[in-house]
């Protein structure tokens, strides 16, 4: 992968902004305040700033689900930031056609799963906010400033040395075996559906007999949407990012499997 | 109304996005995403993604308050969809000088309760983000791309066949007798006022005798304003959008009246 | 300072909202449309819509706090307004080089607290969306349109007679004393961070003799940044405002000091 300069004539694109920081918060605020002080063309897009306090697990997930959507050029702006003071390093992150501007904390492990990277140390004081910067608001002196600079063109080098590796957080395969996928939970929607990272591949190679599944031990029906069966509890259907989600009919499939964020889903043949 | 393209010079402009995805979540920014891939000048203004989940009358009451305020050209994306991956069609309609693009669910219902409409289902494949779309999230792989190309000037036949009436839902219209009309909490707002979907001119069908009327059993006066009236527990007021809006001093008319969304409200003679 | 008009070339920018209308509301979103109906080019940043319903004194910790960020030439649109109706006066502002509208209910006592400004009374109807406004929503007919066509770059005097004062609050200062420190507790973040608008000066006025302190009565460290230390479950620091924040180690300071907004904080000698 080559260290090329995306944004076509210099133009600038769109920001995609994740952070813990909640909307009763005026830090997303004087983030994007930032950013368009720097790059007063930039469009700055909020992805969610409802990221679980401090959990960079789910960070990772919401950065993993956007991604390849997100606009050729797109800077991702992602901060969700516990280490904030501490040794922890600032990365800017080319992978493909897209950048990414996070905390080296793992936030894009799900990402660099799937995708080779090319890594930078943000240490350029010129493509800082404030020198030195606050000891507690990354966001607004180091990540905002970064995304805007590379919004408008600044080269990905130029903002620090090159890190030969991310911080990546462990997260569960699934493991696949004939009649059974054991695998976690990895993020609850906001109707209840249950998503996991069980790819389609991992659901064809446990060579389940039938279209009927036990999940966490509840009899569920393989399906292809939604509103193809109304008699079941539980659906499993392979989703909209291609990975297996578990729905209810007319309720909430993590209240009928009683299972929060990043407990255990078991698969097994019916 | 001809089939007209409303854009001056093919220009851009706004994009009114109501969800049912909630702030919390990944969709809205994927949405979001494909309409910036596709329309990268096109402005979206986020009305709000926290309907409750699946309820189409909430949504098309958002839609009706807002309407008349969206700037001439604007494509209001709605997408409440319970009946995604059922034969339920999609639908780009034209309003006047806007568009709308929406599930046909009803969604519209108190819009074209008022307004002559042009509407057609989208089919054409050429306008999808995926072929085939996902079965579970035409946000991303119908509804937020047809926005998109109707906000790039794409001509609204372009999408498909004709649709000569859309689904509308069963809201009540308020019953006005001498003295007493009866209607429902058509919603209530982030400070408690309770808004109907009564008129002035049912208020004055009505002919109630003085300034004072029970509502709910309730004695409540007749005001201009949130402040005029600082003693009467609920006050009664033509609201910013024409309707009868029911409010309360010094705390939440809906907690004073114990009513909830879609509840009945009687308004008689004091 | 002159009344000068700030855009350069005419040219539009920022306009920063915050009300308390809340995210689930259509309100946000009428105002954002009546602005794009105005000034097409300006661009919209919320800040956010969750300050708590009439809590003006809230709204103006958020517009100080956000201020000094702002880009310049932005209008700090913010509505907190339980006045609506009432003769309160509507203020176009200008403070340095950036502008507020604001209801003249004490909005900006911090800003003003810190900074001269120039003040105006918008009477000019020219300039409102509706004639007359509504009595009960001046966001849409009254703030959001002055709002734009500042931003467009009408000249501020245009608005109305200049305002010889603004209504202030009375937000108590800290009283600092050789070794104590009396205050309040100013907002708690949304990771339950204390924050307060001690500032370093009053730190050092108080002479504390070591880097304990007693915070109503809980033993607090001072520290530069939430990593430096892990072992003390409440720490002190200069937020990146520059004013004393309370955190905790692994929890929510707010809790473990079981302090509410306005809550007294006294903080003495170890």
């Amino acid at each position: 992968m080559d260290d090329i300069k995306l944004k076509e004539n210099g133009g600038v694109g769109m920001i995609a902004f994740i952070s813990d920081w909640g909307y009763k918060s005026y830090y997303a605020g004087i983030a994007k305040s930032v950013i368009y002080s720097i790059s007063p063309d930039s469009k700055v897009v909020d992805i969610t700033h409802d990221i679980d306090a401090f959990d960079v697990e789910e960070a990772s997930h919401f950065a993993e689900r956007i991604f390849d959507y997100l606009p050729k050029g797109t800077v991702l702006l992602a901060v969700v930031d516990p280490g904030v003071g501490s040794p922890r390093k600032a990365a800017a992150v080319q992978i493909g056609e897209r950048y990414c501007v996070v905390p080296d904390n793992g936030l894009l492990t799900r990402i660099i799963q799937k995708y080779e990277f090319k890594a930078y140390s943000i240490e350029n004081e010129h493509y800082m906010y404030k020198i030195p910067p606050s000891r507690t608001f990354h966001g607004r002196d180091i990540f905002a400033p970064a995304a805007a600079y590379l919004d408008k063109g600044v080269k990905i080098s130029e903002f620090g040395p090159e890190l030969a590796k991310l911080i990546t957080l462990e997260i569960p395969q699934p493991i696949v075996k004939n009649g059974r996928i054991e695998a976690h939970v990895a993020y609850i929607d906001s109707f209840g559906n249950v998503e996991t990272i069980i790819t389609q591949k991992d659901l064809a190679n446990a060579q389940f007999p039938s279209n009927y599944i036990l999940v966490n031990g509840q009899k569920s029906a393989i399906v292809n949407n939604y509103s193809e069966n109304k008699n079941d509890i539980i659906i499993a259907h392979i989703d909209s990012s291609d990975y297996l989600e578990l729905s209810s009919n007319g309720g909430r499939a993590s209240e009928v499997l009683k299972v929060h964020k990043r407990d255990p889903i078991v698969i097994e043949r019916f």
